[in-house]
């Protein structure tokens, strides 16, 4: 039978040794698993933008896939680490939010605080607690390792403030949460509030003094260099640019206010 | 037995979770596949620099393998998904002249326009087909899935025009095709071309106002920080700088025209 | 029985095709191997970097791991190519110093210059033999050819010279060797030196104009943009900034001298 998948979700950088540190105490616990980088570009730190990476990717691997995140700027303080049950997978990461957006989409069944020194590194560091204790939980995981030999139950998780998109009659008001490396701006605002507008609608998109007529059904969809408003491939409704890359050509980030205008 | 490997090359850039997502999707179907990146570092939209890449990368590879290329501006347009059999392996990509450097180079033996939704992820989404139609057609193939079953067949592929090389008596005039990590500057000139020269020729190249003497044997083969011509890993005429970089120092890149000139 | 891992090490670049080609030549001989990438973000032709990473990373690894670096500014020309069996795990790369940091710390059990062109690719270049002599030595070996059978037995390796800490009563001189992703500063002194300290020593740091107070638990342990020094993941003394990149805020990169003061 096959063991599940591990996946490695970190700010380590494109190249850093640290990762490979990972996969080393891993294969060397499950020489069998299979390990999948799903990115070491989370900005340093940025708690948000891992979040967002782990809700973004669950959808694509089986429920029962172990992924581990490691944006941890509070690790060797007193901040717990967290082991937790979704229904779309298992993970593993710092009590400080990283499970924030998984939370809100997925039922939790299960978290436990990974306290048990025996299936830890001999040795924990105190700077890097992504190798020394959630590598080794996840390999065992993997192995069959119950969730509960982990550690002590965790009633309560740390989880970040969420923008969520406000819905009017007329106009959705959202925010831009992530920028992939295209340039594209993807929004918290999910196909379905595309669904509720009328089908002969006339749509408006406004983002800081930029305005998009319309909803594209992909990005070819527009003269190239002209912004266009489309449902992304997670499901959001996202800005992009034909051709182009919008985050530069437009100058806008993470944070910005986005307002879809519908009428009739 | 063995699957065969299956290789990802993206512009989708060197951390982004849209290839983890791939990996799971392609896990997802057959958990026993190996996985390689080959890059996702193909300039954004730059359909001949992933061609080259693939041209370069597949003579490395069994001949059973299945490289993915995603370098798809018109995804969601109604250009065709590829599934091309060449006798050095199975190309599947977007049909916008990925496959024309392997086609100029190598055996077609049949190709299909992927159309069988039976194959596909059950929402397509018009944003990423590399994930939602060449991931799960790529994973059924390694599984044994007959090519044929993945739709139609397709006599014309579309093709870039590629600058070949041309040898006059004394003089071949080239283009640099691809500048590597290091800045080593390829051409389209393969090594056939410096066998035909006599073996006591004087060789002088000639690129923009730089001119290099003689054809070195290794990168180490001049004094550091001199340009050099010698023959690269894939078998083309390279030029670099020993110890430097030669696309930075001599400010060069792709399309700039190269004569190699020789007299005996 | 599980083929042991093999590790890429090189100054390849994040996204590489060159990395894809040595696994391609992996794989075709052992479809049953694991390969994990180290890193390609060595600085280009940075041996000393090179050989750091090395070091850094054997500790996660089973002691049957077959590492292959790549950071090779004389392929092609007259170095030999090593195969360095140590207590920590096989080393393959050219004789050029980039075993230097694991020979000054492991036992070396056995090193073969790698000439036997029976375990090559049948085509050398001069300029790839990462791809073509390392590689498919790795791949054999993983299978279980006899190290011996690379090649002639080699007595006496190229090594860097290396800045050892220098430890006086009260004072300990080190240098930075590596930088981390996060800005993080790694010296060459070990966490032995800190315990030769008495408990209740006052700790000073100095390193160009910048001074530190004390010695850290973990980056969070003193009020963010503070710098801070601790015990690095490694095992070795390690300036950071709380929350912040300390090789960027203080300018500091390797080379540069540090000194550690204490009293009691």
């Amino acid at each position: 039978m096959q063991s599940p998948i591990i996946t490695l979700t970190t700010d380590f950088g494109p190249d850093s040794p640290y990762v490979a540190q990972m996969k080393g105490v891993i294969y060397s616990i499950n020489p069998d698993v299979r390990i999948v980088d799903v990115t070491h570009g989370v900005a340093p730190q940025d708690i948000r933008q891992g979040a967002w990476v782990w809700r973004d990717v669950m959808h694509a691997f089986p429920s029962d896939t172990i992924h581990i995140g490691v944006v941890d700027p509070g690790v060797g303080s007193d901040r717990h680490i967290l082991c937790c049950q979704f229904d779309s997978g298992i993970f593993i990461g710092p009590d400080n939010g990283l499970i924030s957006y998984v939370a809100a989409e997925r039922t939790l069944r299960k978290a436990v605080s990974i306290t048990n020194r025996r299936f830890m590194r001999p040795q924990v560091s105190h700077t890097f607690h992504g190798r020394d204790i959630m590598a080794p939980a996840a390999a065992r995981l993997s192995l069959g390792t119950p969730m509960d030999d982990l550690g002590q139950p965790r009633a309560k998780l740390v989880k970040l403030l969420l923008d969520a998109p406000m819905i009017d009659e007329g106009k959705i008001t959202g925010t831009i949460q992530f920028v992939d490396s295209f340039g594209n701006l993807l929004t918290n605002i999910p196909k379905s509030a595309v669904d509720e507008m009328p089908l002969d609608a006339r749509v408006v998109t406004q983002v800081r003094d930029h305005r998009i007529e319309g909803l594209a059904s992909c990005y070819a969809g527009r003269p190239a260099g002209e912004p266009l408003l489309l449902v992304g491939s997670n499901g959001m409704l996202e800005i992009a640019i034909s051709g182009g890359n919008a985050a530069k050509q437009l100058g806008i980030g993470t944070g910005e206010v986005v307002e879809v205008l519908w009428d009739a």
